[in-house]
């Protein structure tokens, strides 16, 4: 019974202090969203594994958590089953449902379950925990919040254009400096065509993924393990090396990868998306990078990248544009694009950079120091005037020692504490010190008003 | 793959109608418990097994969500428990974790194992998810959302005042009408000593909490089958049915209780409480009700419970003092108190009263008309102008049939429109329509801001 309690590995609680830099964050992110008209959207944290099943490939499927089953699970598993011990076999027999190993695919069911009340173009925003049964480790976690905001039934580039506005402004907001990059996928496809190897498209996405973290020498290594020829990986070369404006990139590009229609297509789309955030004059470089390949292979065609310039993280958001996500519910031919912010990353981001405003971080603004069963009466109608005013303020429960209430508003972080004794009542004011430069200044309440409104 | 997907039994998914209307209630109530230094906290939907079994009765056992452990769980399964085919048993050794049934006991487990770095008294809420696996029905869902707040390491009826305060602005703010309903676990205690029964409270306290639902009569014979006497059950009618005002019944309840102890004790606090309310005029009405018990036992001192006015429905929120909460994991002598907003039936409410205020429901404000390539370079930088201004703005992605745009301005609840051809970019004007009253009115974009902002 008394054992000291812990919380299962790989979970974490969010402290309030905690919370509040997170709800600074989604609260930015959604202000945003809303901006550009996009709407909130939940979905249960359990959903039938029948959903989820197939969707993660084999190793997302034994990374799913599973529910057990309620009641008398066991009645129904037969005995040779039973004997057999196979666990992979019996999940299927004792649990029909599991926790949400992301928002894409139940954004998906959603779509499909709902087509028919449902207004397209559909701009959704989904705030919520995923569980992944992964092994835990530094910045890897079993619950961790998802960020992600999607627009399906359309397949206008202006909603390319629309997120990267919004990546620009989330991040100009949050201030933090950052870089996007961005790729098409036909593209990617145009280049397997150019040197030849247009069936081995995913092995030449794969490795070109990696260009960042092992360079360019193992990538073409890599490329070469699995059947590309020399003189192919040679002609490879040059396009990922290429250099300049992106306009100038994709000049080149328009002649190499001429023969292509679905490479043109791509360099279209790019030059589409590049002219309009031309007009719109957004801060955030925005940077054509060939070697950018996402691994999901559900993109078709753009895809972005968001890397932190000030700190040494990987991205910290990320998404493109999918031609079939609803596909694998039986809805054809919904095209959506969008993005994931993600959120623990930003949080690393801001907390290295220190870039959480001080004056937003803080609940309370007043703690009223408790004098008594006299002063306490008084206090709390100016308590209500304040709060009236929208000011949050506290007046410490009792008449504690002076040394126990200034520490409970030092460690709360309130910046402000106010005095009222005896004298301060008969004069109609109160004595409001600063926590930070210790100064102390006789106001009106009306006064206190003003200069924390201000 | 192609079937026709849903959702586990007993869930729901939150469309966006739902959400901006629930994220409405939300946020009232979030800035209310800001107001009065309440800080915000989040545990992992996972507790370990060991936190969770024995907290809630057996009943509560049973409904516990369980999470089947990861990897080759049957592997350590001895031979003869495989055979026994005992459910219950078995649950022990292939799973560990559990969904959270409530907020309290993960609080209560939140503060021991953090106790060291928290400040006393430790004012915090919570808004989350809990699952249960009660056989779904009207009105009863396997997850739904709770919204505690809760102080605790601090004995001072001050919180008592301060919740209620809250109570009263939240459903101010809310516009919802109510009446609070306030007792005290104290002079429950009190009163079955003096009808002669002290060792009989919780079976006292259970009966009468049915009164609303029963009726005195069938209280009285529930009262007579548990063991207590004719003459007792006779003695307890005059005090359940005290007349008057808070102050009247706690006059006679002092004479009625006058050898208790404990009674008194109840009294002196429910008077003191009294005493601050008067003091601080708030506007619903806080009754004393002697047959308010609330079923949960480990209040201690006052209980709350509010009623709304205008809907027939059961309580939609609730709560009361406990003295021992973290006791059941070790930590001693923690009093607290706290109270739960009933989100689910505080949506139903202002849903049947239509309490949900129009303007707050749109996110977008404005939809632009897409009338081809020129305009919409054009108004892209409308746009951009209007969202820096804080207007929630879309352009529809394509040139489509004047009534498809229509549409979805009309499906989205979208209230204004705005027309931009050729001759308003020439006059650097747009027509801006009012979707309710139809009319049409040229501006520059600084008076739709100004319209807008207003």
């Amino acid at each position: 019974m008394a054992q000291s309690p812990s919380i299962p590995k790989g979970t974490r609680d969010y402290s309030p202090e905690i919370m509040v830099k997170r709800n600074y964050i989604f609260d930015t992110i959604k202000s945003v969203f809303k901006l550009y008209g996009y709407m909130p959207l939940e979905t249960p944290a359990m959903e039938n594994l029948s959903t989820l099943m197939g969707k993660y490939g084999d190793e997302g499927d034994k990374l799913l958590f599973k529910i057990l089953n309620s009641g008398d699970f066991m009645a129904h598993v037969p005995d040779n089953e039973l004997q057999e011990r196979n666990s992979i076999r019996l999940t299927n027999k004792i649990s029909e449902k599991g926790l949400r190993y992301d928002l894409t695919v139940p954004f998906a069911r959603f779509v499909v379950q709902h087509q028919s009340e449902l207004t397209f173009p559909f701009k959704r925003y989904q705030i919520q925990p995923v569980w992944r049964a992964d092994r835990p480790q530094k910045g890897r976690y079993r619950e961790f919040y998802q960020c992600d905001v999607d627009v399906v039934g359309s397949n206008s580039l202006l909603h390319e254009v629309e997120l990267i506005q919004m990546v620009d402004e989330v991040f100009r907001r949050l201030k933090i400096h950052v870089r996007l990059l961005i790729n098409n996928r036909k593209v990617l496809a145009g280049i397997a065509e150019a040197i030849g190897y247009p069936d081995k498209l995913v092995d030449i996405t794969v490795a070109i993924d990696k260009m960042d973290k092992i360079g360019l020498e193992n990538v073409n290594a890599e490329l070469r393990e699995k059947g590309i020829c020399d003189e192919a990986v040679e002609k490879l070369q040059p396009i990922l090396n290429l250099q300049g404006s992106n306009t100038e990139k994709l000049s080149q590009l328009r002649t190499i990868l001429k023969d292509s229609e679905t490479g043109l297509k791509g360099i279209e789309e790019l030059s589409t998306v590049f002219d309009y955030l031309d007009n719109l004059q957004i801060n955030t470089e925005v940077k054509l990078d060939l070697t950018l390949a996402r691994g999901l292979s559900y993109y078709t065609g753009a895809i972005f990248e968001v890397k932190a310039l000030d700190v040494q993280i990987g991205s910290i958001t990320g998404g493109g544009r999918y031609d079939d996500l609803t596909g694998i519910f039986g809805l054809k031919n919904m095209s959506g694009v969008g993005i994931s912010f993600g959120a623990d990353r930003i949080f690393d981001v801001m907390q290295q950079l220190a870039l959480f405003p001080q004056d937003n971080m803080t609940t309370t603004q007043i703690l009223f120091v408790n004098f008594g069963e006299k002063e306490e009466r008084y206090c709390l109608s100016l308590l209500k005037q304040l709060r009236a005013a929208g000011i949050n303020t506290e007046l410490y429960p009792e008449a504690a020692k002076m040394k126990k209430q200034m520490g409970y508003a030092d460690k709360k972080g309130i910046p402000y504490v106010a005095l009222v004794g005896e004298t301060e009542i008969q004069e109609g004011i109160l004595s409001l010190k600063d926590m930070t430069s210790g100064e102390q200044t006789n106001l009106r309440v009306e006064d206190v008003i003003t200069k924390l409104k201000r």
